[in-house]
């Protein structure tokens, strides 16, 4: 299997490269450090400091058994693309990761906001252009995420809605309507997704994710190539990841608001799980397949919950602190997302316990001194 | 009155600014030139070659009473709009009509789909950025497409849905899905400024507009303000201002595939009424406020055999020629738009009768000589 891996420094694409090499695929990685960038501007860093990605690239390039190569590439540009399908396709399998990841930071300014429309909207539709031109039959898997769907006051179905109306009916794609410009971003590129399917009979498969948590890699791995980014600020950490951060720093847990927004859920092990099986079981040409990627809801002030309890076990009491919450957004909603079709394909879910919550604990307490505090509270408003 | 109007030089730019002068508001009219520069790149001309925005423009402020200022703005870098509105903000309306217009444009490549993309997303989101930072009392108006519906097989309402599912029901944006990627860049902005809306309590109109016809100015007229851009190619042309040339330049009237693709059509003179009340009678603040602009529904085929009709009382016998139909879509769908709302906010709409196809012969035919035939066909295919 030829695969091309687009974003593949990134928090989803690495583990994702490792795995494809262990079930020896040929993969072609490309990053040209956007998110990195990014951080930079802001002032931000993981926990960890990790070797750039040419660099811990070729370390696992000359320790997997796997042909992988790394290639430092601006996909916003149209000419690159279409260059990278020429020398390195065809593919079988392209997965499109290559996006800026962060409500935040589309909230924080007109630039930042049109940062993250132009690189997201634009990458994706060089992708399907590309795939178009060079390889129709390859499969593109792509990463949505749940925000698409908002809190709407009706069951979110898995991607698709049967709509009756004045005694006629149709098929459409399951209403959208995001809390940010990125999420917004994501409800673009799965519409433009859904042209290309229609248009040139492309096969897609959308995993419309929910807030990833955990670290699947080991942090103190000691050839650089097990490490993953691991972020807990405002900007870029996800909830849980941040939650377990502030806990290890005897941080109180900052809950917006009522904290009773309902999101679902899903452990990196079971996101990387299902990128695998989307991959090995591909849609059909002319198929947009789409899958909510979660394994479980919660509330915020749940996880919150979670956390503090899993924390006494370490000896740290943190308290739960509601501020006032910087984004729009209903905060006691009805929430009943289906999320049952990947279970189909084969995922086997990892469940929030106080165990993986245990396990995070260790690896965070660790790095306890590399926590920088005065990021947990970046203040980025959405109004 | 305060008007920004984005996109000054277009068909419906333009003769909207003269009518805004008429109308003794006080305009910002802001254009660079990006609809020419694509023209030039593909060896486009209008039938008439009109003088560049900032000199017609200074001749339409030394010869109007009202005050009408032209700028010259790349309105997709955000420093630029965040610069323009500081300066000469605040505004009370904001007319944004700088999109890249043409299906067949977005089609030719992956070059000009990410042209199409960029510029449309990021000029939107730019405007609506410093909407909400400098000026969030302003009323949006902005040109959807009817093309962001497609052809469900479901009635078309204007712009909003309710939905029963599975014993709960919630009101949406009616859903979308479009023909190519130009349409598909407007279901983005539409769901764009829908997110601005509900975050920052903006106020928006959006006109979900037919194909535009008809010339509403004069050819002829001889201070350069009076005249616009007539095009009659495959790429820039709307269908039925490009079947009046065929007939003109004795061409057949080509029409792709079986022509019973049915769409809703509008005469540029009710597009300029609905844009002047829409501004007449703005949203409310937190409102988004959604109109379908057309006035009478015909398929291809339909239109056709009225240009011919209407040819023959000037002795042009043209046939209509069928064609491979290079576009991918529905030959054969229920079509049931409903249009009556702007009606009610006053619109009086002008039929295609064979007096006003009449008008638009005389005109097009002092012109004749103008018409470039090898531009009919310019055989941009979708796949």
């Amino acid at each position: 299997m030829r695969i091309l891996l687009l974003g593949a420094d990134g928090y989803l694409g690495w583990p994702l490269a490792l795995e494809l090499t262990k079930k020896n695929c040929e993969v072609f990685a490309v990053d040209n450090g956007f998110k990195r960038d990014m951080c930079a501007s802001l002032k931000i860093n993981p926990l960890i400091c990790i070797k750039d990605f040419l660099t811990r690239s070729s370390v696992l390039q000359a320790t997997c058994k796997a042909s992988f190569q790394a290639l430092d590439v601006d996909l916003s540009n149209w000419e690159n693309v279409n260059t990278l399908f020429l020398e390195y396709g065809p593919f079988d399998t392209v997965y499109q990761l290559a996006e800026q990841p962060s409500a935040p930071f589309s909230m924080i300014s007109g630039s930042t906001s049109l940062k993250t429309l132009s690189n997201n909207v634009s990458i994706t539709n060089n992708v399907l252009f590309a795939m178009a031109t060079h390889c129709p039959d390859a499969h593109l898997i792509h990463i949505g995420t749940m925000g698409e769907y908002g809190t709407p006051n009706i069951d979110i179905e898995e991607g698709w809605l049967d709509i009756k109306h004045k005694g006629k009916s149709d098929r459409f794609l399951f209403p959208r309507q995001a809390g940010s410009v990125y999420h917004t971003s994501k409800i673009m590129t799965t519409d433009l997704i859904w042209f290309a399917v229609r248009n040139w009979g492309l096969s897609a498969t959308e995993l419309m994710q929910g807030p990833v948590y955990g670290l699947l890699s080991d942090l103190d791995d000691k050839n650089d190539v097990g490490q993953n980014h691991y972020y807990y600020d405002e900007i870029f950490g996800t909830v849980l990841n941040r939650f377990v951060a502030q806990a290890v720093a005897n941080h109180p847990l900052t809950v917006y608001g009522k904290g009773e927004q309902k999101r679902g859920f899903i452990n990196i092990i079971d996101s990387i799980q299902c990128l695998m099986l989307a991959m090995q079981q591909p849609a059909e040409r002319g198929q947009l397949r789409i899958f909510n990627q979660i394994t479980e809801t919660f509330s915020v002030m749940q996880l919150a919950q979670k956390v503090q309890r899993a924390a006494r076990a370490f000896d740290f009491r943190v308290r739960i602190e509601r501020t006032e919450n910087p984004r729009v957004e209903s905060e006691d909603h009805y929430y009943n997302p289906k999320y049952s079709d990947l279970k189909k394909l084969g995922l086997v879910p990892t469940p929030l316990t106080d165990n993986a919550l245990s396990q995070m604990f260790n690896s965070i307490m660790r790095h306890r001194s590399s926590i920088d505090v005065s990021k947990f509270r970046m203040r980025v408003s959405w109004k």
